[in-house]
């Protein structure tokens, strides 16, 4: 088909040599974690396994995904071929795996990790894309949060982002303080550090003593 | 206004000329089917012609939407003079005519019809743009269910997704066979053919003998 | 970062420099309406200010951004320091001020005028990036509605446009009467206020007498 357009192949990849690479491996564990949550919120209505694949690509990849449209970036699962198999094997995990694995809190606190990586990653992929501090802290923000409100929106239930518990104030502060770090040239590598680890320790504090 | 920059216009029609034609005249009948299934959810909740056609809209174009900005490819409808046109006259077919038309499986059978053909032909372009074999099944999913699923959450109603019946399982199906079978190389033809029948063939089970 | 690409700089503000200023601000205004909206129904909920903020900036630029990805423009608000600082300004002014301010109907009217001018905006953004005069309606309809719509959907409260009172109509109308004005090579001048006025009317009409 010579009348398709060759893609950019240089854009999906643009982004990713200037992280380190542990941000890749982070990025990697948090989509699998929101892919879980996602195949969770599916099993609990008693969805059959492709309804709860769906809910994982839909949480997995959704705040990331929105993000990327927003910045004008290629959206970074549509030409990788793990992402999405990721999502979809998190889904099978959930279907294969006893329900009480997953009814403790193990999965909230994951899922606190991933909400500060995140929040990080996408504050500093926008950054890098050249979009001004304000505005990059949103897509950060956008990015830990979305996926989960799509998620919420897509199966009925109360969004996530109106219950009691902080949820995006914690993104929010990651996203904030990855924003301002970077806004006033600060070494990159602690700015990351701290800035993940400020979002999920206030997610854990709001996960351990109710914060709301 | 030579401010405005041009219009890329190669891009739009880019995968067109790939395709035989008989899929562009099922792409504009499988968007009328779910215009049509998007002016009924208005309808039955008694509102407005003008609410119809917005839902017409949104239902219509939403997965192909959703799609395309994904794929990066110009979004279908955009620049086309018809198929905002098809939408709009789908409502006012709805508007114009007694419920009681409507109210029988007809219209389920034919949306069975499109989910298949949708299904085939998001996947096809998603591999047309160069997109890995399962992101692109994936896009398939997309384009079949996500028009349904916007005017669902739009609606207020539980998302057809959750629905006890089948649904997403048959885009699944025409989707995974499409995917796998142009990376196998099958001859295109038989492969769109075979698996669009069998996301047809799914969903028609699912809707006669209430398969979940 | 030198292997991100370079933004193509001229893009974003394309189209701004060919409207004249007072739409410039008009947009402005309408986004901060929008946003007050936004931020009142997360603190109806008695949500924290960080959520006000999350709501004020989706319901803002939700339907802007919507169009901005449909049409294939820059997101209008991603490569500006203003909009975003602008929404988040709304939510703290929701958050000092008294809340019975806005139990009357000022902010009703308020969004009324926003409907209105920010349906003709959406309209007028899209014929001049190409975009035929059908497609360019609905995007109209698109600008003024879809924030509203995001806004309620992520709430979990019925949807704006499915309340009795006309509002999708009275952005139709503004768009309707834009998009035909326009493609009769009526003067613009003209064509903008007429349309943004006769949107307005029928949506105070409407807010007045509770036209359905």
């Amino acid at each position: 088909m010579p009348l398709v357009p060759p893609l950019p192949a240089s854009l999906p990849t643009a982004v990713a040599p200037a992280l380190p690479a542990v941000i890749g491996f982070a990025d990697l564990a948090g989509i699998a974690v929101f892919a879980l949550s996602g195949a969770l919120v599916a099993a609990r209505m008693r969805q059959t396994l492709v309804t709860m694949c769906f809910f994982a690509v839909i949480t997995g990849v959704g705040g990331g995904s929105v993000r990327d449209l927003l910045i004008g970036a290629p959206v970074f699962w549509v030409h990788d071929r793990w992402v999405a198999l990721v999502c979809l094997g998190m889904a099978v995990v959930c279907w294969i795996t006893p329900h009480r694995w997953w009814r403790g809190a193990a999965l909230e606190w994951a899922d606190a990790v991933g909400l500060g990586a995140y929040a990080v990653l996408g504050t500093t992929k926008a950054l890098a894309y050249g979009i001004p501090p304000v505005p990059a802290f949103i897509m950060g923000v956008i990015t830990g949060c979305v996926g989960g409100v799509i998620r919420d929106c897509v199966a009925g239930r109360p969004s996530i982002i109106m219950r009691p518990e902080l949820y995006v104030t914690a993104a929010a502060l990651a996203a904030a303080l990855c924003s301002a770090g970077q806004a006033l040239h600060l070494p990159k590598g602690w700015v990351w550090a701290v800035s993940a680890l400020a979002g999920f320790a206030l997610r854990a504090a709001a996960i351990r003593w109710k914060l709301a």
